[in-house]
């Protein structure tokens, strides 16, 4: 029947610094069967995602924050297992936004519900590399950073779900590239990438080690910085931008978890003589781009010219662990929680 | 006879930190008559200017360094007093770049030599209103600020040579104009201005002292915030800033004489959420607004609607002293020596 229960991970607690284990508990719940216009799913992948972190602060920003006590949202693929709703019936593959959960009942709208399309890539692929990272690398990159043929372009966060995107789409474009990521494994990663330089930057202990590595790397300088990581990767790409740069503002993910102000780019000034232009951007505002990013995309991946990479843990206990290993740097590509029961 | 001797400021040694006198000599040196080609002008108005402090580092930058033993170079209005050249006749009043000197000759292409339009306006003025400082106010407003009516717009520096345009453009299309400069004579003129708010920044000792003045002068947040300061007015800016937000960053005066690398701003992570456009930029990038600035500004200038003013100091002697007295805060409007020896 369609009368099912499901575990869901709530918030308990705010974290405040690196967030631990007590700031979640897992809850179990009733999942009704689905009433009119409704639609109940089993969820199947679990997205993690840096940007999570940011919900679980109380604050006001573009998404309203977590509550104590309810369940977390995030990214999630799944299968219908029972709909009163006309466009959905059972065995449909869904993405929504009801992740963090086993299986849930909403209206299609309640939770961004969206059918898979069909073109013939693994269904977890729709939380990655074809998914919100894929949009995201393919927004920032092009809208932002606008790169040119011959042009160099310096990536941080270079091994991850979406970092290793725009390593790969700014090669596509004719640019060379320069990626950072920490340890051996995923330098050897960006070499498969096929990036023209790598910086190890847990080889890089400051930010003048990580200037004078980026330097080297990029010893004309660098056109655009793609930014997952902010801190002293961003003071480098100051220093080494040449005039006109851009830097597409994605992430910060080495100051998510500071408990004090993490000290700013103190030669933010470079912006003017160089006429650097920084912006931040969100996902969501880019969604007109969407079939372009598909239609690309799929041509990429059919043509074997984009390849991405999966960092997989099982079962909905392991959600919490997937999410504390992205500010570990446990990941490799994106990181996600199988709950197929066929990892 | 066309020939004549001049007294002009050379660069004795390179400042560090606050510039002071020793670090300028004034010498005595030949004015050739001018040979084919050659214009010889004997500057009226000298311009001082805080981008000027750059170019006494020796780094590689959008404009070369001043060398050490020869004459500065800056803004000028003079009066041709003998040419070779068909174009220019004695008597032409002409814009230069080789300023903090009493005379010179030179090609007009040598010395980035213009005619002054006859728009009726003092000849004084195309060092400010009508020249640098007008058009980069101009530029940064529009192209980078892109203001639209009703919107909220934070001016640092906002009694200076440029701030003061701003917020007068910003107030003619429509915007709501929050201004910050120091001292209760600058809270006169900026009210004399026509702005919706003033901040004393000599009020607010820190960056969370000038976040509560902003957030008081605009509890709607900043939509525009154009930066001619940087440091603890870029952190409120942030702070302040609603989301798609864009700052035209014009100058960063609050640390050209740190010996220290002044800190970046902590809240530089606020440009994700936020969606900011932070974007440098150089007037020489923007000549090409000219004559749609000239017009503009002098349709204004003639319907009373930009108003200026101007803080004068005499004689050739007086330059290093105007000139210092840009970090000090001493001038309201555009600072200018005067060599007609009519002040």
């Amino acid at each position: 029947m369609a009368h099912l229960t499901s575990r869901e991970w709530r918030l308990a607690s705010r974290p405040v610094g690196m967030p631990e284990p007590s700031n979640f508990e897992l809850a179990e719940t009733d999942v009704p069967t689905p009433g009119e216009g409704e639609v109940q799913v089993r969820n199947r992948w679990l997205s993690v995602d840096p940007y999570m972190r940011g919900r679980m602060m109380d604050r006001e920003s573009y998404v309203p924050p977590f509550e104590i006590g309810k369940a977390l949202q995030g990214g999630a693929v799944g299968e219908v297992v029972a709909s009163s709703h006309p466009n959905y019936a059972p065995g449909d593959k869904v993405s929504s936004m009801l992740g963090w959960r086993e299986a849930f009942t909403s209206t299609p709208e309640g939770a961004m519900m969206m059918k898979l399309p069909p073109v013939g890539i693994p269904e977890q692929a729709f939380l990655g590399v074809a998914g919100m990272p894929g949009l995201t690398a393919y927004a920032g990159l092009h809208r932002i950073g606008q790169p040119k043929e011959g042009e160099t372009v310096f990536v941080s966060g270079a091994a991850g779900a979406v970092g290793s995107l725009v390593c790969q789409m700014a090669k596509l474009r004719g640019c060379k590239v320069v990626g950072s990521a920490g340890g051996p494994d995923k330098m050897a990663y960006l070499a498969e990438l096929g990036v023209d330089a790598a910086i190890d930057y847990k080889a890089a202990p400051d930010a003048g080690a990580l200037i004078r590595a980026l330097k080297a790397a990029a010893p004309k300088g660098i056109d655009i910085y793609f930014d997952n990581v902010g801190g002293d990767h961003l003071v480098a790409a100051l220093e080494c931008a040449r005039p006109f740069a851009r830097f597409p503002i994605c992430g910060m993910i080495s100051g998510y978890n500071a408990t004090e102000p993490s000290p700013g780019p103190a030669n933010i000034v470079n912006v003017i003589p160089k006429r650097i232009l920084i912006q931040g951007f969100i996902v969501t505002d880019n969604q007109d781009l969407m079939p372009e990013f598909m239609t690309d995309m799929s041509k990429w991946i059919s043509e074997g010219k984009i390849s991405w990479r999966e960092t997989v843990k099982d079962g909905i206990e392991s959600t919490v662990d997937a999410f504390l290993g992205l500010f570990q740097g446990e990941n490799t590509g994106k990181m996600l929680v199988n709950l197929t029961g066929e990892g």
